[in-house]
């Protein structure tokens, strides 16, 4: 008798079918009893006579075998009738909350607490289901696009781009840092590669605790020459958006489903405006004088979205030339008014999801940025070859995987979309 | 004019294109001049009148126009002939090795002090193109076999497996540790997806400096359930490893042929041998007395690996059966013997490549476990969780990406298969 998975009794009616998995719950009506059982696929019900007094505890590991029955009234059409269970391994204590219902109904610090077994709840596998599918979807994107995936350093010896916000430690003897973004690796793998992209964690020593904060998250990292200037990253970004959206459409209809996600459309071209005419624009509107402003506020942010909504039916909106002021040394000026940056934000429903723009490609330009920023070049030697030697214009930008399924499926805390995050507070699970 | 990419100069024979890139090198033959330009696809030659010596220095960037013409001489059989040259980042200072010749000859150091820029030499971008598409046929292989992509926190509040080579950092004033391998948080996604993999860094505060250890590494992580026992393992490692060569075979043929790489053939079944049985065979074939081992030499190894080949004709090796003393507490036991383990290592051209085996599942036995190692249960407590609540039988392995590319290529040290190696001396660039 071949084990099938639970996804597969539809096409086993009328046969003697073994299954393997986790008892997801069980329930008595009447004189009958329902198990349902779960494993890396899905459910599939086992219906029962009797009470079901003897049947395993919630997520006890189950060999079940019985025969598949159609029957309208089952969840998917067909359920296993005349089941016989092995128990595997049997659990004995309650569960720190019931997996076994719709909605999973626990406040943040227990589900956080208990991610290890809270996970398993469907509507959680369905949140990191989205995540994995954006990851292939990012992937397979660029790579028809002949980008080069690479694996850059997380221990640093040498400075990195913020300075404040990192994890340093002791590194045999001598101080290392840990990275708060691959920026410097992949401008320099531009050099050698000219189009590379990488998916891997960064850390930042951010002393938040908001709902928009974790301090260990997966960034989705982009970076190509041979650009016009920003406009041809961005045009980029709306592929790959695109791209991801679309692959998740496709593999995972369930989720969707389940959690109620609606999906963005994606136009094939998500509009702009430039950061001047935004304040411009929220002064005239709102009445809030926010002129001469060098950064936007969530506020700001937010009814940015709704304008884009309302005057373009987008989910989508780039904020284009942030103040140079705000930007870090390598952003690329605005070659017509260098107060402003060749750089953008990206609004994914009224919240900031990509930063990216255009860097700079010249070492003299580095070296007078580096000198303006007050910064010396010492630390940045190594980072420096690459411009010493032959930089093309580029450009690139970084997605948060986390915030990215945060605002898809409108969660309101971004450790929601984390498997075990990382807070102040929390380093276990 | 339309920009095309140095690998499509073959199919526009007497156009004018424009191309984009490197100036790879530049040399005179009696009257007439050659630059090869580099892109991130490839090279293409260009040919000038005169000895050349207005053309710009290697690495500079330049955009090149002209005539496409069919060249038999020509590399690829096409050249670019009365191009002009527009120089868009002009290169002053003299390269820290030659970029332009077959073969990049610098010491180790040399190149590891300049891998930002020596990583662009032919045979550098081709190793690393290889790691690239080996990721790629790592998950599509596993994709294929519905397996879902996990990423695990790096930063850990708690005991991990090891204990003794682990980084340890402040982190808001508590002690984090970097974590040397997802072995735990791949376990607990067995309890949510039942089939995972996780393609990240970890970390190892190793103090040894040889040819085959570096401390920060990438580690191609799988775990899966429902196992009969490590021989499901292994079946999958064994699929795993034709379907990443089989992508490096299709995708990687400039590379395979530039490095010279002789592509092992993956054996429907891999032979197999039990960690017993290879010490007696050492030891009645060598005269080396062996018995009584609980762990084999590189020298060990190397023997076996020839012994595979010349009586298999293999260049993998199962080495099965490795004493549990040797192993962590999670592996799980031979029923028959629990002297011997469920676990495994396999040799890839005698050197081990990749460790795993079957793992306990029961939370029980690992109360028990712990105790034996006398380790207390109290760190591991959240680990513990998944076992409480049911965990199926499983299994999964680890391959260090790195070392794969140094056995696949016959590197003489783990670093050249690196981008940026960290090892005791080493965290920049």
């Amino acid at each position: 008798m071949n084990t099938i998975k639970t996804t597969e009794i539809n096409t086993h009616a009328g046969q003697t079918v073994c299954l393997q998995g986790w008892v997801h719950t069980t329930r008595k009506m009447g004189g009958i009893a329902f198990l349902i059982l779960r494993d890396g696929y899905g459910t599939a019900q086992a219906i029962f006579e009797g009470d079901g007094s003897g049947l395993p505890a919630p997520e006890s590991i189950v060999k079940l075998s019985g025969r598949v029955q159609q029957n309208m009234q089952a969840p998917g059409g067909f359920e296993i009738t005349n089941p016989s269970v092995e128990v595997i391994n049997a659990v004995t204590e309650p569960l720190p909350a019931t997996l076994g219902k719709k909605a999973l109904k626990v406040g943040l610090p227990t589900l956080l607490d208990h991610a290890v077994v809270l996970n398993r709840h469907p509507t959680r596998r369905a949140i990191f289901k989205l995540s994995a599918t954006a990851m292939a979807g990012f992937r397979k994107t660029l790579n028809e696009r002949a980008f080069t995936e690479v694996q850059s350093p997380k221990l640093v010896g040498s400075a990195t781009e913020g300075g404040a916000n990192v994890f340093s430690l002791d590194y045999f003897g001598r101080t290392a840092w840990l990275a708060q973004s691959p920026q410097f690796y992949k401008q320099i793998m531009v050099g050698v590669f000219e189009r590379v992209y990488e998916v891997g964690p960064v850390f930042r020593a951010e002393a938040h605790n908001t709902s928009r904060h974790i301090n260990e998250y997966v960034s989705l990292d982009v970076e190509f020459g041979f650009i016009e200037n920003h406009w041809t990253v961005m045009a980029l970004v709306r592929d790959l958006l695109a791209g991801i959206f679309s692959e998740i459409s496709n593999r995972c209809k369930n989720e969707i489903e389940l959690l109620n996600v609606e999906m963005p459309a994606v136009p094939d071209e998500i509009p702009s405006i430039h950061f001047r005419e935004a304040l411009e624009l929220i002064t005239a509107e709102t009445g809030e004088n926010i002129i001469g402003e060098t950064d936007l506020s969530p506020q700001n942010e937010r009814w940015l979205g709704e304008w884009a909504q309302r005057e373009h039916g987008s989910d989508f909106l780039f904020v284009v030339g942030y103040p140079m002021v705000k930007r870090p040394f390598y952003t690329h000026p605005d070659p017509e008014n260098p107060t402003w940056s060749n750089s953008f934000d990206l609004l994914f429903r009224g919240t900031e999801l990509i930063t990216g723009g255009q860097r700079r490609h010249l070492y003299a330009d580095y070296l007078t940025a580096l000198e303006e920023a007050g910064l010396s070049a010492e630390p940045f030697v190594e980072y420096l070859e690459a411009f010493k030697y032959g930089m093309p214009p580029h450009g690139g930008f970084a997605i948060g995987l986390e915030r990215l399924i945060k605002q898809l499926c409108q969660l309101p805390n971004v450790k929601l979309a984390t498997l075990f995050p990382r807070d102040m507070q929390r380093l276990t699970p």
